[in-house]
């Protein structure tokens, strides 16, 4: 056994299987009696019969938490990265109008340690409960050389389900309100800008710079918010058109998606203070108002689209749920996105 | 605007736009008519409807190309780097029994080249044009800090489906045989391994250092095999009771998980001979035989277990479409993975 490794080369099988095997009940008070446990999976097993519905539309989506990765191990706040990660992808599917049924992650890392590794998986574990979503399987990778020193990724993948006679967007006119819900802060957009930032300027992380109420960390690290539970109190209430998830590219490059050809919006920015997060960015990067607004939510993180005599009701029926909702603009004839205020 | 922009930090949301729009006609070609083309897609849109099955069964996977990619980036083979990733998700649900319905990929770097990325994106629509999986959608970062210089990961993500009765594995008993079928070298294992010896020695990775019949690159970066229209040939013609993928781990990482507690087997290593590529990866990087069995396939992609008595017309099934296999083994009484020869 004098030769080399895979040991040798960086990569530790058995180190990994231990740390799998301490995570497994997190994971397993995900499932739902549609997951199936049968032996020898090498993929996970979900029970494909969906005859409550008419038409089931299954929704598939997978993204990754960006840099603010690096923002989230630099800080040892990794267990808000697997809230991120899954929220994220909940958000996206949730504006075709689908409720998550299983997530997968990946998590790939230059060295995989192991404390690290089981705060990510309690995370997503934890953020996959919230929202019903199983957990139905993942990979985890030590790639030495691929990942800079002390870097890795997270990447997550999840699957939902639509009626098809419900699927958003849907009649959406000229006309149509805008209704904003805030944001929990930068959610995972614009964490490059974030860190270039961070590394020129070295502000205390774990303190408050002024005007935060809480770390800077704290307030940077706050994870991607799921608007599940707040749509599902709405849904039933007003006649949704459309819901656009603000991710990176801003309103401009967010809410064309849910546009019908030709229509365009008006948001009038006087209607609402971004968190103070985002005036500490701006100061601190000396960075250009519109070019935020391309690059980070700005305090609203998803906008609703329903008919204008609807929007003062969502309004109130979202602030009865807990969820800070103000009337920002309207759908207009004229194509684009005009930002106003 | 004078300030700090998104560009400045290293991230061209532009330039990522206009490469995805080059590749849109390839990822078009992988649709089926289970693929519906809704406006405002955040994610991707799959008709759940499987009446044709009695108890239709979700299989659902996850993995990355593991540090493979780094060889494919040093030899310019990103194209294949798409066929990887497809191919071993592919394999990962055919040893339950399912057939793939739809893909997603991740594919991050530290700087986003859309020459790379378009050959990446033409090699996943290749590979799930083949095996009939719609590629559903996907995501590209550029995340530089996160990946050392000139790196990437790729990540892929498959969905696919079968009758609970005809999941893998079922009935697998002492006395069953194991055959085995060839695989296309390394596929996606033991690439720490192997870049550890090619980052060592230097060899001219553009010749064959003899033996190969062929490029040491073009040996170290053929794609990873699916074994789908193998099986799709054979599953009818014998009583399949397992399928094991040997990945990461070798036969004794990959074939207990097929077998029933209690029940192990017995690999004639004698049986076959490993790739070529194997025998220079063992001789240039001095690893021990035993060693190289954990890491690496050697020679071997998939074992098919199934009834003693059915083993040789498996074998002539396999070879008459053009798959070489092998009777390597049998399932025993005593648990554990034996390799003998």
């Amino acid at each position: 056994m004098g030769g080399l490794t895979y040991r040798d080369a960086g990569v530790d099988i058995d180190k990994k299987e231990q740390v799998l095997a301490g995570i497994g009940s997190l994971v397993k008070a995900t499932y739902s009696d549609r997951v199936l446990h049968e032996h020898g999976a090498f993929g996970g097993l979900f029970d494909g019969r969906f005859t409550e519905m008419e038409n089931p539309i299954l929704v598939a989506t997978n993204d990754g938490v960006g840099t603010k990765v690096r923002m989230g191990i630099r800080t040892g706040r990794t267990r808000l990265l697997g809230h991120d990660i899954v929220n994220h992808c909940v958000d996206d599917i949730l504006v075709q109008g689908a409720e998550p049924l299983f997530f997968l992650d990946y998590f790939a890392s230059s060295y995989l340690d192991p404390a690290q590794l089981k705060e990510v998986v309690t995370g997503l574990a934890e953020a996959c409960k919230a929202v019903g979503a199983a957990l139905l399987g993942g990979e985890t990778a030590e790639m030495p050389g691929v990942y800079a020193k002390g870097e890795g990724d997270i990447v997550g993948f999840l699957v939902g389900l639509v009626d098809r006679a419900k699927l958003w967007p849907r009649g959406v006119a000229a006309g149509d309100a805008l209704v904003g819900i805030r944001s929990d802060g930068l959610h995972t957009n614009g964490y490059s800008l974030v860190n270039r930032i961070v590394d020129d300027q070295k502000p205390d992380l774990e303190a408050d710079p002024g005007g935060l109420g809480e770390s800077l960390a704290d307030a940077l690290c706050r994870p991607h918010r799921s608007y599940l539970d707040a749509i599902r109190g709405l849904r039933d209430e007003v006649d949704i058109h459309a819901l656009a998830h603000i991710t990176g590219g801003g309103f401009q490059g967010n809410l064309p998606r849910v546009l019908p050809e030709g229509l365009g919006a008006v948001v009038d920015r006087a209607t609402w203070k971004p968190n103070p997060v985002f005036d500490w960015l701006l100061a601190a990067g000396g960075i250009d108002r519109e070019e935020a607004y391309r690059v980070f939510n700005m305090g609203c993180g998803l906008v609703v689209v329903l008919p204008a005599d609807q929007a003062q009701k969502a309004v109130e029926v979202l602030g009865a749920s807990g969820n800070e909702a103000w009337v920002m603009g309207q759908v207009v004839e004229k194509a684009g996105i005009q930002l106003d205020g």
